[in-house]
C-alpha cells in the first residue's frame, strides 16, 4: 500500500497539510463526535468501525435532532444506502449546519429518489464526496449509475467526473476501487493496496465514508479522505492476512482499525 | 445432512431440475442481483451472508424505487420481520413487477399488520413461502402462530399446510426446522442435518429465505429452495464443529459460505 | 466482580430477593419472550445477545402490533436511540400494557424528540431505567445529557438522581459505568468489575438494557437489574482475556454469554 499524490496538470505537487499517520494522532486526541444518517444495514458496522478507529459515533437521523446534533459533531456522514423519508428530512437538516460533511451517494443514478435528494443536497457543498466510480459518473451526470452498490467502472474512469465534482463543490472527491482516487480541483492522490475482502463485507466502503467524517472534523477534506483510506488499506491488509473468509476479515477488520499506529501509516504515503 | 426428495402420492419421485451443486455453480457465475426487503435486525447479516455465497445484495426497500428495482433484481425477498409503513408499500411495489419472490412471513398469525399484509402479498404469488411450522400453519390458516418468531409446531406438522398453500400460489413452500421441508404442489424434499446453533442467531433463517431469493434467480423456486437449504445445511455443520458458542458459529458460518464448493453438496442429495 | 448491596441510610441492608445465579436459572429454563423496541444500530446485537443468554427476543416495533404483543412478552425494551415516528408510536403503546419494561434514554437530554418522550414515557412507570451517569441526571433533572451516547459524568456522580428517579417512578434505575449502580427507593447495590472493551462495541450497554428487560420477567426489577449486571460484568472479563480488540471481543462476548453457568455468578454477589 503506497500512497501517490500527484498534482493536476495546472499545479505543482504538494504534500497532504496534514500526513495520514498525523491525522491519526489527531484523531485519537479528539476523538471526535461523528454524526452518522446512514443505511439500515451498515449502521452496527459503521458504529463499530469508528469506535475502534478511535472517534465516538452516534447516529442520530430524525428530523428535529439531526440539525441539532449536526451543531455539536464534528464530522456528519449521509449516506443514501435506504433512505426513509425520516432520514432524508434528517439530512436535509445536517447538512444546512454548516459542519463537515461527508457524501456517499449509494446507488445513485438508477434509482430516483435518492438521486434527486443527492442532487439537493450537492448545494449544500459537502466536503468529501464518496462513492464507486458508477455513483461518482452517474453523480456528475457522466453514467447511469452500476447495478445497485456494485461499480460496474474502474476508479481510473471517474477521474474526471470526480474532479468536475469535487471543483463544482469546493470539496473532495473519493472514488473507492481497486485503487482509491482522491481528487480536490487541483490535487490527486492515489491509494492503492488495501484487500478484496472488504467488497465481501456489507458495509466496508459505507463504514470508510463515515471514517472520513472522523477525519473531517480533525483535518482538511483531502487530508481526511486521504487518512482514512490509508488506514483502510492498511488495517484491510492485515485482517485479510488471518482470514479464514468473510466473516472472520470483518472481525479481524475492527480489531485491526483499533490497533493501528501512526507509525503503521508512514512509509506508506509517497508523493508521485 | 441427506436432501431426500420423496413424490406426493399422486405423482412420481422425481430429482430436482438443478440439483443443489449445479445450482451453486450457476449462483457463483452469475452473481444474481438479490432485493431484499427485510427486518432491521437481520439486514446486516442477509447482506454479507448473501455476499458470502456470492450473490450481489441490494437492500433497496423504499417507495417508488423498490418497484423500479425489482425490474433489475434477479430475486427479491420480501420479509415481514419490522414492517415499517414504507417497507410495506415496497413490498407492495417490488412483488407487482413479476420478478421470481420469497416471502418470509416472520411472526405472521399473532400480529394483525404483517399477516393482512401476508395474505394481501399472497395474491402476488411468491415463488417460494419460508417460514417456520408455526408461521406457515398460520398463512395457511392452520394455525394461530407460533411465540413471535419462534416456531413452536414440528416441520412435519406443517407439511399439509405448506401443500395447501404452494398448490393455491402455484410455487414452493420451504418450511424451516430441524428437518427442512420443500413441498410444491406434487414434490416434497427433506433436507435433514445443519446445526441448531443457527437458532441461537438472529437471522439465521432470515438470511436462508434471502439465499432462496438469489438461487431463483438461476433456477426454479422449488430447485432453489432446496440448493439454498442444503447450502445452510452444510455450512452450519461446518461451522458448528469449530465454534465456541453462537457469537464465533456466526462468524464461521460467513467463513463457510464462501468456502463451501458445489461438490460439498453432491453426495448428500438423494431421492427417496 | 463483586456484587456488593448496601442499604440507604434509612432502611437496614438486605440481600436481593433472587440472587443472580437464581435468575440465570429462572431465565434460563423459562426462556422468556423479550420484546425490544430499540435502535437500528444495535438490534442485531441485541438480538444475538438475547439469544445467547437464553431469552427469545422479538424485536416488534410499529404501531398497531407493539401493544399486542407486550400483552404476551414476559418483558419489554424501549430503546430511544434512533426514535422513529413509528417507534415512538410504538413505544406509547407497548408501555401502556402493563407488562415490566425498560427504559433506556439514550442521549437524552441533549435532543428534544427523545427528551420529550422519554418524560412522557416516564408516567408509564418503568419497571426499570438503565442508562449511563450522564442519561441519568438528565432525565432527573439535574444535568445537560451527555455528549450524545457518551456519559461525561461518572456513575457515583449520578446517585442522587437515580434514586430520585426511583422514588417517582416506584421502580429501579440502573447506572451504567466503570462501577454499575442498580438503586431502588431504599436500596443500592454496586457492580464494578466488567471490561473497558465493552464500551468498544456499540450497542453494549443497549443490550444490557435488554437483558434487563428478559430478567424483569422472572425477577423483580432490583434484582433483575442485578444478575443483568453481574452476569454482563463475569461475561465481558471472561471475553476481554482472549480478544485481540473490540471486533473479536464482541464474537466471544455472545459466546461467553451462551456459556456463563449460575455457579459463576454464586461468589461474586456479597452484601456490604
Amino acid at each position: 500500500m503506497v500512497v501517490r499524490t500527484s498534482s493536476s496538470p495546472s499545479t505543482p505537487a504538494s504534500a497532504p497539510e496534514v500526513a495520514p499517520a498525523r491525522a491519526l494522532e489527531r484523531l485519537r486526541e479528539a476523538s471526535p463526535l461523528t454524526q452518522c444518517i446512514t443505511n439500515a444495514v451498515v449502521t452496527n458496522f459503521t458504529a463499530n468501525a469508528l469506535l475502534a478507529l478511535g472517534a465516538a459515533p452516534a447516529m442520530c437521523d430524525i428530523p428535529d435532532e439531526a440539525g441539532m446534533f449536526a451543531g455539536i459533531a464534528g464530522g456528519v456522514l449521509v449516506n443514501l444506502g435506504t433512505p426513509t423519508s425520516e432520514q432524508r428530512d434528517a439530512a436535509r437538516e445536517a447538512v444546512a449546519v454548516g459542519t463537515p460533511w461527508v457524501l456517499d451517494p449509494v446507488a445513485v443514478g438508477a434509482l430516483p429518489v435518492r438521486t434527486a435528494l443527492a442532487h439537493e443536497l450537492l448545494e449544500a457543498r459537502p466536503a468529501i464526496i464518496r462513492g464507486n466510480a458508477s455513483e461518482i459518473l452517474a453523480l456528475a451526470g457522466a453514467g447511469a449509475g452500476g447495478r445497485g452498490v456494485d461499480a460496474t467502472d474502474a476508479s481510473e474512469d471517474a477521474l474526471d467526473a470526480a474532479r468536475s465534482l469535487a471543483t463544482r463543490t469546493g470539496g473532495t472527491v473519493a472514488v473507492s476501487g481497486e485503487t482509491d482516487l482522491i481528487v480536490d480541483a487541483t490535487r490527486t492522490a492515489r491509494v492503492p493496496g488495501g484487500s478484496a475482502l472488504l467488497t465481501k463485507v456489507t458495509g466496508g466502503g459505507c463504514a470508510l465514508g463515515a471514517a472520513m467524517a472522523a477525519f473531517a472534523a480533525i483535518a482538511e477534506p483531502f487530508d481526511a479522505a486521504l487518512a482514512a483510506s490509508a488506514v483502510w488499506a492498511v488495517a484491510s491488509e492485515r485482517a485479510a492476512s488471518g482470514s479464514r473468509g468473510p466473516g472472520s476479515f470483518a472481525v479481524a477488520f475492527l480489531d485491526e482499525l483499533a490497533a493501528i499506529q501512526p507509525a503503521d501509516l508512514e512509509g506508506r504515503a509517497e508523493l508521485a
